[in-house]
């Protein structure tokens, strides 16, 4: 095979992005790049061997000519493949062609008999996409959640203004903004686990109707059970050519779901470090350079890489969805489709990893979320706790006073405390409703805009610990999880 | 309200195929209208305000407050509101203020104390796509199961040419072209009334934290949950201002998925339908149009409509996706987008419409289809067979030299039965190899390739078994099913 | 016809956005909605009528008959043509046999002769897309583009702050930040326009070759031309039975161009509305509400609603897309997609609607703009001219040596002037640069970031004059533009 | 750099696609892999430093110097580049660092300055696109132009069953269906050619206000010019830190268009080979497999694979229109995606060098066309010239008559001529107005349904004559076309 310089290549994920994830990247790789394709594929063709030798009349299979076929099959290379699929234009026959040869006379005629070129390749695909989620995918989403759950349970207290609709709303504590984070990446990762256990295969010929392999055993489908639980898979309920398509677009749109929460994630991020804001920053190199012709800036260009990434990927869950349909028994329209959802899987880990670095470095300013709160210069975030306190009093227009009241503090530069305090009925109101309800005054509580911040704290810890054991029980039982 | 004529609508939704499935757009719009959409919402400020009568220090409310509070709320139109949002340019606190004007006195402050809008609009949401999914769209998926069910049942043992990129393949049974379909959508539907009873609500506040209700009462976790429970939902895990958007992002998918198994099935019965193949037929009109020009066309149009259809709507789970992003507490650039949902909804109810009168009034044209397999000119689709044999029997180039024969009987025009037993040593292993595996000649096993459909019959009995008793299962639990 | 509430709908844009957009879509609807699907298409059909008339041997048309036939087709309603449809099941032979009926006896048999179903409806398809974006959608965005032109011009001069990636960069003007989007947008309505005057009709029969009107005239390409000159169109260059897809894609494309434009615009002054850049407001009125459980909130809520309508119609050109493959003579497969294209034109005028009300009542914060440029604590934006004068004046390593000076400054909280100005060799260079260029000294060269905008105010009265000129030119010669 | 087996890679373009079209990829990765971007990149730098020497006061370049710069910028190494970068975290500063240290001493403090990254990056995007669609795209393109070109010519006269909704239509030719093909992809080559004439550069600065060029020059959109005009490029017109992403959005959803044109005559293609059908052919090696199991087959797999890169492609458009959204002077979340666009260019590639094998290779199966159309089993596709000449005679309800008559031959299995004949006032209408006409017999001129086919033989010779002298004017002029 040709050895070409990794720059020269068309795909990003194979120069630029590799380089960058490298550990990560060969990791996936050895599920999903092309030597793994023929790798995968000639692991199912054991499979069916071997079953076919201890059930075909005649034939048998002891523990010695396992291990020779074992080894035969491990010279088979992609090269080989390759280059003999230059004569039959037909990728699976140029496999068993190449696989014949290498094997034992006595087996060879009993290569891939009964089965169709997809019989083969998905139920390879399958045990690809699961090895890949199980052992690179789930493990790294695992660690990425870890690190948001020690954040989270990190701020749990630090007071910070809420933000709806970019303005500040009432107060959150930093922590619970990430534990919610924590809840939607956590269930994600179950799902995606889950999906990838329920990835299956098939070994029902060439129109899904057993037609080959009735000609070989009287149970055709208990023969496609025992040669799946080889590899520990299950059959697919009604393949035609193929497996249904909807096992694997399951386990992508989970994925698709989980890219989705990160790129919030990584939106929310990047807004915080905005230089009007400031509450957090992602590492920065102290040799890095964030722009060449403006020294002085550091950009969060890891959150916007994340993001950059999501709205590369999303839209490619269309073509999954698109792949759904497939003429009568099968057409071939989902070939090179298919060839490209490594692509996804690629793309999706990129970002995680990114993210990992993003929340493991995370900088947050504590001083200034809290400064923002307690400065004195607004306090109209209270605006919430005075109308809920006097219409919890009996006033019914409660909203359309303090509504009121805040325009006119907007328009005067005065802060809500001192024009609350300026209307002796409303303000008695409150302290009464105050004291009733906290052990303290109305003016100690609409002073400390940073207390306000109702379950924020221990919903926090609720979600941290929740989330920590449900990646435990993942860890010890990789692949489970709700399908 | 303005009364226009419902041709004077921007979206084909709300003439024409409003017009084309009045009935099950009728009971839709019940659930997903402007209208329902204010009635939805009052019944969650209800359940808030109740639950606070029983719980505030001072607040009570007995059974004739109760029923006092539902008459005054049934007297709130969507028009009223309307007129009201004109002023507050806010649709939550136009509702409240409307709602405010028809309650007692006595209870009026307590309207949506605590609440911010999403804390309702939410809410009203989940309720208003769980009832839609369970009582309107997963009805309407099990009859055209049902209808798949008693077609792949009744037509388990009519063989049929297996299609595989066009080509004619191996024999199956069209039943089992069915039940294919019977699996797929099967699983698509117990997914959806899955998701549709996990659909969450929430009265967590303006940013998530419990803040305003914090002020009213001392677990307002414990208040959220009482709320809920008494719309039957649960609490999301982790809201903000609004509920985290997977939950429902979850669902759609699942209908996604379901519409995509609804277009290969479509696309299939529109093939099908090619003047050239003609194995089936829709049900036309004795005074039908096909073409205003060409008097003679019948066109599948059914199955062209709902492929279309799917073309329209596949795209726009983007959307959903996209919604997935929204800034720190939330911003509002969901808010258009989600009020198209139910427009998805719609364009899947009226897709599953149209095909379950095709498949409930599908013509099978079952002398077509054996004849095409039983017709002499050519049993090429019985070469598998004979590789197999051959292979089994310890050929170990069987199929290279099936293959030659068969662009031997391709390019002489010949039978494969012919050419074969022209190869006296090929046909007598053969005749060996069918004579010890079945009770025949090879003559005999040649000469049908109508039997050669391996397990078609015994799968499809199985499959429409199965997935019978589970539509039956939904039917006795609806709202169930793998979430 | 039946009269239900417009709140009896399914799509917002038949509710919800109907009533915020009333005269803008009925205007659209005028071109777009069902009854003006089937006035067009008489329209149509009136211009083969008359023009076989005028070319048949024996038949003739004198003013009186085409004022008799005109009168005769005014009576054909949408109601009439349903019912119709009724019996058909096929929309235009419905609507043929109802004109047949209304039409004088003695030209009756001539109605839709020659003609299939989709001569009439794709040529009226063109008429309706390019009348509705001719006389409202290019209307509409030049009202949005002299509003944009205005603001620009009005703060041509007005310094602020330059944003990459979140982070304050080398200032801008304000005016310059708005002129963007006059070219930007100006070209895409230059575009818009002229991709509607460039749809296409068509006369070439059931499958593109003039098989039926090569029955009545010997030259049915003349024939197709003449027909369509009725209408002010021309013939598409190689129609099937329809007329190739391009043509409106085109022209939609275009749309979403423009469509992503103005949410650019959107979402740029929704973050210039966060509470702590408030450097534009929308308008909001006196009683509006911005939350209902927080009094203070003024929400961006326009520029949200905007990116949502956006997020919602963007990935609807995939379908635009999906429906160029059409099989052979054509397949119905882009029947039911085709009817949902006026939502994408209504959406998109939604978007544009709102946009032009931000627009158009948009306060801008001058003084909070230059106020952050001059405010002391802060002069890190000039550290890119320290740079540029220091290499231009012969120090190749000047970028490292201020991006030093910058970390320097940040950990310190000094400005750039002073720590600039404590090292003497690099002020003296700078001293010398400044003086060399311009005709002042280096410390007040570096005290006015707000002088440091480069070309900002004179690129923007040009791009204003530019495309001031060229709305101009539009609104003269409607439909013209770049084809 | 590391030299990986290409079969290491994550895309399939990087291993099989690229080793499927080898020459196209590798002229493709000259402009689009990292290494181009590398040289891109560096080719815009020199231009822009050799104009500062000629333009700043007491710089000069002479050829010597330009010589010499030219040499030592030809030593720059993506490799050194990307050591540089995991100093500086920053892709063009690294450049800048790696171009300084080679060139001469005099020269390398004024490289890069005034410029911003991006003015370097877009620019040479701009480049790089333009050279890929003009050097290997557009030729690409054409040689697949003209092999339509001469299909359709060739095939102008061979009559073909019409196919609407895959049933028998009007006859037309098979010429006239491919040379439907040569006018829409014509269209989009002329298109992209002309897109791709008008990317632009910039050297508009960090924030598009050319404050850092006016530090140095007193007419800075002047330099601009400039710089760009010794790259054969013009400047964008209101770039902000980047060029506005419409002139590269526009080519490639020109690109996205022909792709949708190439699916569609892909997927005619496929079914045209459909076993029932079985009038074309796509080229098929006399060693090539079909399927693994089932010797027979023969899959039009050339065709499925451009519809299934299609389905992979076609989504992707839309991350071209969500980079249109860039906050403010720009943020980064289009660079990630960006770096994506070389795939669809590759993958578009792939799909029209795949097609073009197909068309040049296509064998074209006349005889079977033909023998539709006369085998005289039925010649219902003969009912729409009967209605017509009925019509045109006077008879109002042709359509309807010969609708009824239709259905009675397929009920009773009759030919539509003798039917006709059997109802006498039919058949002397039908003689009179075919004698009027024509110089022949009704019974003649019904017996032939091949000569029915309209203007279908001139029609294509039109179109072929007028798209050949379309490429030619293309290749005389490169880069020409309508943008």
């Amino acid at each position: 095979m040709e050895k070409p310089d990794r720059f020269r290549s068309i795909s990003p994920l194979d120069h630029r992005y590799w380089l960058a994830n490298r550990d990560l990247f060969e990791a996936l790789a050895d599920h999903l790049d092309e030597q793994a394709s023929v790798r995968y594929a000639v692991r199912v063709e054991l499979a069916l061997l071997i079953e076919l030798l201890h059930r075909l009349p005649g034939c048998s299979c002891d523990e010695q000519l396992e291990r020779d076929i074992r080894a035969a099959a491990a010279r088979v290379t992609a090269d080989a493949v390759a280059a003999e699929e230059r004569v039959t234009e037909h990728n699976v026959r140029a496999l068993v062609n190449v696989l014949q040869r290498e094997l034992p006379a006595s087996v060879r005629h009993l290569v891939h008999v009964g089965a169709t070129s997809f019989d083969i390749t998905d139920t390879a695909t399958a045990l690809r996409y699961r090895d890949a989620l199980r052992n690179v995918i789930v493990p790294l989403l695992i660690r990425l959640e870890r690190a948001l759950i020690d954040l989270a349970e990190r701020e749990a207290d630090t007071a910070q203004v809420g933000r709806t609709h970019g303005q500040h709303a009432s107060p959150v504590t930093f922590g619970l903004a990430m534990a919610e984070y924590v809840a939607r990446l956590g269930k994600a990762i179950v799902r995606i686990s889950g999906r990838a256990g329920d990835l299956r295969g098939k070994l029902s010929g060439a129109v899904g109707a057993y037609n080959a392999t009735s000609l070989l055993v009287d149970d055709a489908l208990e023969l496609e059970r025992a040669v799946l639980r080889r590899l520990d898979l299950k059959p697919s309920e009604s393949s035609t050519q193929i497996v249904e398509p909807e096992y694997l677009l399951a386990a992508l749109l989970e994925v698709g779901t989980a890219f989705g929460i990160m790129a919030n994630l990584a939106d929310d991020l990047r807004q915080l470090q905005r230089s009007e804001i400031d509450e957090v920053r992602e590492p920065f190199g102290s040799r890095q350079v964030g722009s060449s012709t403006m020294p002085q800036k550091r950009n969060p260009w890891n959150c916007e890489h994340v993001k950059s990434l999501w709205k590369t990927f999303a839209p490619r869950v269309l073509t999954f969805y698109l792949d759904q349909v497939s003429e009568h028994q099968r057409d071939l329209t989902n070939s090179a489709s298919a060839r490209f959802v490594p692509e996804f899987v690629a793309g999706f880990a990129a970002a995680a990893n990114r993210l990992l670095r993003v929340v493991e470095g995370l900088q947050v300013n504590r001083d200034r979320m809290s400064e923002r709160l307690r400065d004195g210069t607004s306090d109209l975030v209270m605006a919430e706790a005075a109308y809920v306190l006097l219409a919890a009093s009996g006033s019914a227009d409660a909203h359309e006073q303090m509504r009121r009241l805040t325009l006119e503090c907007e328009k005067r530069g005065v802060r809500l405390l001192d024009a609350a305090r300026a209307d002796q009925a409303t303000w008695e109101c409150l302290e009464r409703a105050v004291q009733a309800r906290f052990a303290t005054t109305a003016l100690d509580f609409f002073s400390h805009p940073e207390r306000y911040v109702g379950q924020a704290a221990a919903k926090t810890r609720a979600l941290a610990a929740r989330y920590r054991g449900l990646m435990d029980g993942l860890e010890r039982a990789p692949g489970r999880g709700d399908a």
